[in-house]
């Protein structure tokens, strides 16, 4: 039988399990990336682990997410991850030099490669036929340290594409239609694969568009064929030796099958504060807005910064905007400035940030209460740009960069035919401005062994982590709502980030978004230990493993919910929280905040079943509960998380 | 007799007094010039004043500090400025158009005119041959409104220059070696003028870095004669026809003179962390930088960055350091953009931020504990970068661009011999990227009117400030050495920065450098008040008149120090705190912090006596002190401040 390419990536690495959807696979892992939000905790896990040197064929570590550095502890975190990098062999990417993914797309994506990332949009190096998943920052460590990765066997989603994309829409208003179709529970589950006659119509930075944020959509990962757009990527990072053609066998099928034509899309917008919140860009038209960013990984190509420059040029942005471009990499930043794309953007008022993610993680030029922004970025998660009640929207740089010209969401089709604007030739290069300068690769084993590693103050410890009780009686200390995602549970932002290396001080923050009194109201339980009730998709979003680590500092035990998203889900049971779902999902309405929920038998049940009850004691009701988790998931959660496992072993 | 330039301009301005060194004059002020920092207070005070319109011929209100956007009140603070500029007729600068000083220059610079300005390096200006004074916002709201402004007339300071600065060497240097030799208080109570020939090889914008930095030495201002230098700068902004010439009398006379040969000039550099720690670069050769900073209104000019990605064309900066770029003015990146500049910088591993302050004022960019930052800004006090124990050196463009190649503190002369590096042609353009659309001019006063203020949560009234009270018994809640700065009374800085338009919040950072238990202390003594005693140069450095509000608002009534730095001086007066100096500066050694000072029937005494006697009840002593209030001064210090006495008037 025939295979799809997502099929042909997995059975290449296989290393346990088969290819049957829900079952356990064991995946060899070639490639790892971490980013310097979730990459210092990484370290330390590696350092816990005693060791010596990196067993992947490339690993790399980004400095892209705190460069604010309001104050020492971002400096400090950089210095530490550089030590780490040199002790390690793992190559370093300099604050500056950009993105991970568009630069980890750039410089070491291989067609047919596997690759885990502590970041939730690594899938985006599916653009060029690789396998590329989002894990936490433990998982990415094991991996960085040989282990084999383990998922849940996706269902393959075949996305048919046909046709071309109309003048004014880009590859984001795929993406958002995809959205506004599925939802940010959609691909849970699912690997989306897109195949068809339309595919060859996108660059691969088109389809690192769709690919990134198909995390939206809560798919595992996201598959483009590797074609002769891929070829000519690479071939423009200088890279063309790296090609390898992966394309689907004719005769493949899906599990699970969609169809869009390009040639219907138009140019769409996710209203706040959803990705999903999708609708037509007219449908919104004329909305004032206060500010328009362009950047993130979400659109991070040149022809992103460049269709924007040239709508602009000559032009001037409104007076009552801040137009804010943040370029995804010094090398976009070199060829958009050899284009003129710089200097036009200037001239028509834009303010140019250094590269980085900037405020896609909440790391500055956070908008006012009450006024809309628009932003080309993946996520409008509430409070996620620093603000808290604020007014986010996602689109494309064609409608991001026609909004800026007239101070209210406009179309960019109906900007083009108010300008006189034809759709232009953006006169892209054929070879892209590659400079690996910033790009410090591993010192020889030798001399890394006696590499120092360097921590400031701000480095703490990983917390100790004890095992789980037999039995638990605790109160639901937070019951929430569905689609929470790991921003709210521990929030980026200028105020947390730097704190990311500082699990204690980190806690601080945790559930801010929800309800800021969580933390001090945990240390009051802090003897029993507390549950929290979730809705659907609990933990969607960022892959941030604190999101696991910073409740179980402060005491959760098990989280109960209707579903988790996958990436979530893994980290709870990396650190030795329970995660249970309804088996009847109306039990859900039935506990209320401040009930006290009780589990026996735990060490004995857990391994043997996969349906558990558990007792409200304050209503005297029982519930049934069920979970996912495998033996080895089991053993992790018993032992307390899997570091202290591992220790033990 | 023949006059100075500086004589010639407060001739031409006066309104009251003579020109006495140490008289009280009047000046008739021009133009203004406010940043977000300080403007937002100087707004509410127009407010508070009920003003309906500017009475300047030019106001301007900069967006250039508060960039980072960390959370939604800085963005809060730019709409709400925006919204007063429109009501009151005073131009608005948004934010990513430029830095205050160097774009207020290029844009409305005018020979012969007056100017003051909230921000302590407006003498900038001087450059032109203006006469720019830093003031307290309060000052900068009452010329706003029309009034006179009145400073104790200063005695002119005449620094000849001769001969021609050697290559490697700048402006920075100058003023690096006037600070080598008369320190942080060398200036005090002193306009300097500098003349002779040396002065026509300096450039307007290399004057401009002179008296920039002049600020540090203490002086009122820094003036140069306008010339051909002065008529070819306004030709390339556009403006020849603002040009007026204004030199010195042949037969003027200076009350104090110096001279500098220039050509003995060296690379000069201010060790950690005072500006006039200042060292040859060759004595500290070889330290290591982990940070190299280009940008700040101390070297704000295109040659500034010119040289810079002249220096790192094809070269790379030491992968230890991380090279940070932060031009001045969107102008300035224009053109830079246009030499080539931007891209040489990029390709170097420069980090290219957005136009603006940045980590002069401790808003990003702070660096590690532990590692030495060297950067090419005006002001290195402790603390002043946003971390607690920095340590920051002060150099030019030229030594900043030679140690970002080595990664260490580098002479660009030794760097120029080892790369075999000629002294390069810059060709910098005849005529600058003058792009006036992110400048918006006033609206015409029967539609400003129609204007309602934008004011967000972060946006409090204005503290009421009840009258001094004939006795103060109160204790010596803090005592400090000399040359304390403002930043040290109230921080800059990603903290505190944000709160400035909340004048309660922002309380809470008072003295934080200097002794964090402050607020809490001045709270548990509100019923007395409590007084501090300071050193020499009391209140140097930034303008902020929040130096003064903050403690005001915690209970500080009177200020007891052997001297004050001027425009501190004049705010801890605006905002009815008692400056008192003693009379015998031994008596400073007899109290102690914790000490209880008694000063009686104030409100006769003040305006009859400029002696006092204070009794120290703890050690049953007296002192003599002595004030240098004038009448004018005396009846605001009584009313509890200007605003309370306007209010009353």
């Amino acid at each position: 039988m025939g295979r799809t390419v997502a099929q042909k990536l997995i059975a290449d690495h296989l290393v346990e399990g088969g290819l049957e959807p829900g079952s356990e696979v064991g995946l060899r892992i070639d490639q790892t990336l971490t980013q310097d939000a979730t990459g210092t905790l990484v370290m330390q896990e590696l350092e816990s682990m005693g060791l010596d040197r990196a067993r992947t064929e490339v690993s790399v570590q980004y400095v892209d997410h705190n460069l604010l550095q309001t104050d020492e502890k971002n400096a400090e975190d950089h210095a530490y991850l550089r030590s780490a990098c040199r002790r390690f062999g793992i190559w370093f990417s300099k604050a500056g030099n950009g993105v991970s993914h568009p630069t980890h797309m750039q410089r070491f994506g291989v067609p047919g490669k596997s690759m885990v990332g502590s970041d939730s949009h690594t899938p985006a190096s599916g653009a060029l036929g690789m396998l590329a998943m989002g894990v936490g920052g433990l998982e990415a460590a094991l991996a960085i340290a040989g282990r084999p990765v383990y998922v849940r066997m996706p269902e393959i989603w075949g996305v048919r594409l046909s046709g071309r994309l109309p003048p004014w829409t880009s590859a984001k208003d795929v993406i958002l239609e995809m959205l506004r179709r599925h939802t940010v529970k959609g691909g849970l589950g699912r690997i989306v694969e897109y195949h068809g006659p339309g595919v060859a119509t996108l660059s691969a930075m088109d389809r690192h568009v769709i690919a990134n944020m198909g995390a939206e959509l809560g798919a595992t990962t996201t598959v483009f064929p590797s074609d002769d757009a891929v070829r000519a990527f690479l071939r423009a990072e200088g890279r063309e030796a790296d090609f390898r053609e992966i394309v689907a066998d004719s005769d493949a099928t899906y599990d699970v099958t969609d169809e869009i034509d390009l040639s219907t899309i138009e140019p769409l917008i996710a209203m706040p504060s959803s990705p999903d919140n999708v609708v037509p860009v007219r449908k919104v038209e004329g909305t004032p807005v206060s500010q328009i960013v362009i950047g993130s990984s979400a659109n991070p190509g040149l022809r992103d910064f460049a269709i924007a420059a040239r709508m602009v040029r000559g032009r001037q942005a409104s007076d009552a905007v801040s137009f804010d471009v943040n370029p995804s990499s010094r090398e976009v930043l070199a060829d958009l400035t050899k284009l003129g794309g710089t200097t036009d953007l200037v001239a028509a008022g834009a303010r140019i940030h250094q590269a980085g993610c900037m405020g896609c993680i909440g790391m500055g030029q956070a908008p006012a209460v009450g006024h809309n922004s628009l932003r080309t970025f993946p996520r409008n998660f509430p409070g996620r740009s620093g603000t808290r009640e604020d007014s986010v929207w996602l689109c494309s740089p064609e409608t991001a960069a026609a909004s800026a010209l007239t101070g209210r969401i406009t179309d960019p089709r109906d900007a083009a035919d108010e300008l006189g604007l034809d759709y232009p030739d953006l006169g892209l290069p054929e070879r892209a401005s590659v400079n690996t300068a910033m790009l410090m690769p591993p010192l020889p084993p030798e001399v890394a062994r006696r590499e120092e590693l360097v921590k400031g103050p701000n480095i703490s410890a990983l917390p100790d982590l004890p095992p789980l009780p037999d039995g638990i009686e605790a109160p639901v200390l937070l019951k929430v709502g569905d689609n929470l995602s790991t921003d709210e549970i521990s929030p980026a932002g200028a105020r947390a980030l730097p704190y990311r290396s500082n699990v204690p001080e980190l806690a601080r923050f945790t559930f801010d978004q929800v309800d800021p009194t969580y933390p001090d109201r945990a240390a009051e339980c802090s003897g029993t230990g507390h549950v929290v009730v979730g809705g659907d998709n609990y933990g969607q979003g960022s892959s941030r493993e604190h999101a696991a680590i910073t409740p179980r500092y402060l005491g959760l035990r098990a989280v109960v919910a209707k579903s988790f998203a996958r990436i979530h889900w893994q980290n709870l049971a990396n650190f030795g929280i329970l995660a249970l779902e309804f088996t009847d999902p109306a039990d859900y309405d039935r506990i209320e905040q401040g009930d006290v929920l009780a589990l026996d038998a735990l060490r004995d049940r857990l391994g043997r079943d996969r349906e558990l009850t558990v007792r409200n004691a304050t209503r005297h009701e029982t519930y049934r509960l069920c979970h996912r988790l495998s033996a080895r998931q089991v053993e992790a959660v018993l032992a307390g998380g899997r570091i202290p496992l591992l220790a033990r072993q």
